[in-house]
């Protein structure tokens, strides 16, 4: 019979049906279903089909080294937090989405390094522990930090401006679970614009500023990997971040400190910001 | 609230109540609920949506002036057949895929030249008219060809190897709405599977070959644009085209002649191969 409106999806079904991998055809199987389904409910003219092809295509041709275009587009389109709701692990600290911009590895740093190579704003100290989920501190957990400068830009987006690895490091914790780095407070920012998921949104009328934050990725040994965020309390538009990842439990305070000794003790001058917060892994299922 | 699994299909559509194109907002708002429906059915792990993000890049970046691989995938997918099937016009020729390969203009040729620029195989024939849905011929006519040759390549696939052009030709129906060229017969072929998609048919255990077909894309004033194929009767892989194009309707002879008066009349010399038929459009609505 002729592949037609009514049989199509079961014939590309079908077409799957020697695929050796299981999982590959149950994900292509569903995949088929939802995506002839959205085909049939929008019934796109020939120009739309070309219009989605040519977007789909400039969406690709903008990821480079140094950009993945494609995770904005699911970031901006809820996918990336819907896949992290998914995988959430209960009793940790709530994860969130890893976001375009881990696409260099973090350089090792030792405790209570500064990860702003730069040095021309005021200065932040973020402690910490990595915990288990039971409150047992762990030490030797790697902690992967990056966040963009006071200015809305990460590294990677101002090449020969910030030096690389500028508001990167990888971290280890101590004998008691703790992690402490200096840094700046990063400033909320736009994601990218000037590429088709930009224009995605001003299409839609979507503003593009995500509230101010620093990524992590915490592991240990025996726990599951955590993928997460520290958001700056007070920030603008932690009601409205345009990848929808704020969750309520990853705010923080990064309170301001004229505190000498302190000051001191973290290498810094004052007044300087400080952030304090433990990020708590789950262990690993048996 | 929070993001979660619950909340976030209406937290992504909300977000798109600001876009003043409703038919933008209506194929988003739709393309939320299919998208995040399919991610709740499948569960992906984090590592199943990079290898997503990775795929979809690696489809983008396998795009060029001389490729589009995007297209590919939705040919592959049944997508491509799907929207030429929603927008199919009642009453005229049926109409199948676009495919990837029509990215240059076809170079305008005079009724009766050939299309082949190389000459080396046998020679065929392809003629008839092109017909108002009620039967009246259409003079002037557009008729855009392009196929592959022989051996199943297209020009811009041989660079260097086929002359730019070859297979390829824009021609005027005549005053009786006929339309007239020279070629060869085409050869059944893979799809190009040196690419992402190319993967994705191997994991799937799928064969990349297409029936032997040429192009067709015809437009005459008052009526509907038709973007069609017409399949070589017995060629391979008619009842397993790997992009889901063959309609029964659109199979066509290519017999073989060895009338020596006809081929005179043809400008080609006996053996040569013959089709003949007539291509139908229907009326623009009013």
């Amino acid at each position: 019979m002729d592949f037609n409106e009514h049989t199509a999806t079961q014939a590309v079904q079908d077409s799957f049906r020697n695929t050796t991998d299981p999982r590959l055809q149950e994900v292509l199987t569903a995949l088929t279903r939802h995506l002839h389904a959205f085909v049939r409910e929008t019934r796109p003219s020939v120009e739309e089909w070309e219009r989605a092809i040519q977007f789909l295509t400039a969406v690709g041709q903008a990821c480079s080294d140094t950009r993945q275009e494609f995770v904005l587009l699911s970031d901006v389109l809820g996918v990336s937090m819907l896949v992290e709701a998914l995988n959430e692990r209960e009793g940790g600290t709530e994860s969130t989405v890893l976001g375009p911009f881990h696409m260099v590895e973090s350089p090792p740093r030792a405790l209570g390094d500064s990860i702003d190579l730069v040095g021309e704003a005021e200065p932040c100290v973020v402690s910490g522990r990595v915990l288990s989920a039971d409150g047992t501190p762990l030490p030797d957990a790697e902690v992967d930090v990056w966040q963009c400068n006071e200015h809305g830009f990460y590294d990677v987006q101002q090449p020969g401006v910030q030096p690389s690895g500028n508001g990167r490091g990888l971290f280890h914790t101590d004998a008691e679970g703790r992690f402490r780095f200096r840094t700046v407070v990063p400033s909320h920012y736009p994601i990218p614009t000037d590429g088709p998921v930009g224009r995605l949104l001003e299409a839609t009328g979507r503003h593009p500023y995500r509230p101010a934050h620093i990524h992590f990725i915490v592991q240990a040994e025996g726990h599951t990997p955590l993928t997460t965020h520290v958001f700056v309390a007070g920030s603008p538009y932690l009601d409205s971040d345009a990848v929808f990842a704020v969750k309520q439990s990853l705010i923080a305070d990064f309170a301001r400190s004229t505190d000498e000794e302190a000051a001191a003790r973290h290498g810094v001058q004052v007044p300087f910001r400080h952030a304090e917060f433990d990020l708590t892994l789950t262990k690993e299922p048996a």
